[in-house]
């Protein structure tokens, strides 16, 4: 499968600018990480060291949360409000950084949480990434 | 109807002292605004002036989604994490300020705008009072 | 805190008949059903036989997710496409009868469960209603 | 970018057989069907014809909605609870086959509607097939 971020991007009428390649690019890895996180809580409360993981689960689901309304609210950029699109990333930045540290101490045990950690890096870079930018 | 936030709070375990007043009042506030953000910008676009409200449906539509997300994330405050509930908070504070400033716009001509308005505002007040707190 | 479904719903143009009472009554228990649920999860994952609560905790993410996608679709319907809302409110429904019959095989032991599932059998008759006028 | 619905899937510990090639191919239409929708409503509503298109807007803004609950739904599928999921799929059906047909309907003359009719017909086959292994 492939997110069409791009091509949704290029035909919208007037906007081009705005959607430059870092605004995409945060799409796409916010849109995976909320994917990600999701399964990675449910893979959490699947495991049978469960109750050790009652954090991780917590964080999974709030950075699956934020990523997915982040996804929405970049997606409705034809005219950017930047004071909202600057909080929207910098919660989406706080809680992928706060999901990555958390699954970064099971990445060992749990694949799961090892790949989930990596999504969430690489979302917290594309988040950094467009707020240089804004 | 009435949110049941207050009793869901009182009978969490071992999490009482978090769920204080200003954290319910605020995710009762998140709530209400992420319903009427919804149902303004759905009257927005059924206006006869709809093309000079574009704006207003699109701020409408990111706090709706903001403060859904909020709501769910100060629903789930058992173990806090400062830094992802203040980041979360202050983005809903950025977008109900965003959308109470484009609904005040159009208050005197749209009775849902000025409602909406209010809500948010309610809302912005909300947050401000539970940042205070975090 | 009071949800203003009922003045948005008054205050939205040329669509009144279609916002009837059990409409709102709909919208206004999905709302409180999704914040229910979702602090009900929370709090499960806060107990210390969270090992026998984990079907609970999905039952309730599961019902909190339709709860709030049901309650934004139900604000926007001033064109009612009678297929999509009543397929969303059957799943609704669906939800909200899983995540009762869950959360009360722990009502004797757990009041946030207990409260809980009054929340999504009341949100169960609010999508009964509404399917027969839909 | 790429999802990682397939790893996420094949590290779920004991839940394997569940998450099939339908599963796994439903999330991923879904998680992509979930942004576009949302980025063909913010299109529309940049276009000078934008009065034409409110009700692909509101198809596109309940689709989006639909298909964001839906990929949370499925990737939590450790458990399959097959009413609450195949309630849940066939409302996503509904959503996309509501707003694949609004959208081609403004298909020759917008891009992204003609884009997000795909995407959407593509979800709604991959919830077609996952409903034929429910």
């Amino acid at each position: 499968m492939s997110l069409v971020a791009r091509q949704m991007a290029d035909s919208h009428p007037g906007s081009r600018p705005a959607f430059d390649d870092a605004l995409i690019k945060c799409i796409e890895e916010c849109a995976a990480c909320f994917q990600a996180c999701a399964a990675c809580a449910d893979a959490c409360m699947a495991e049978p060291d469960v109750v050790s993981l009652i954090k991780c689960i917590r964080t999974d689901l709030d950075c699956s949360d934020v990523c997915a309304t982040t996804t929405s609210i970049l997606s409705r950029r034809a005219v950017v409000d930047v004071t909202v699109t600057r909080a929207a990333v910098e919660a989406c930045l706080a809680s992928c950084v706060a999901c990555a540290e958390e699954c970064e101490l099971h990445a060992a045990r749990h694949e799961h949480c090892r790949i989930c950690a990596e999504v969430c890096r690489r979302c917290e870079e594309a988040c950094r990434q467009l707020l240089q930018r804004l």
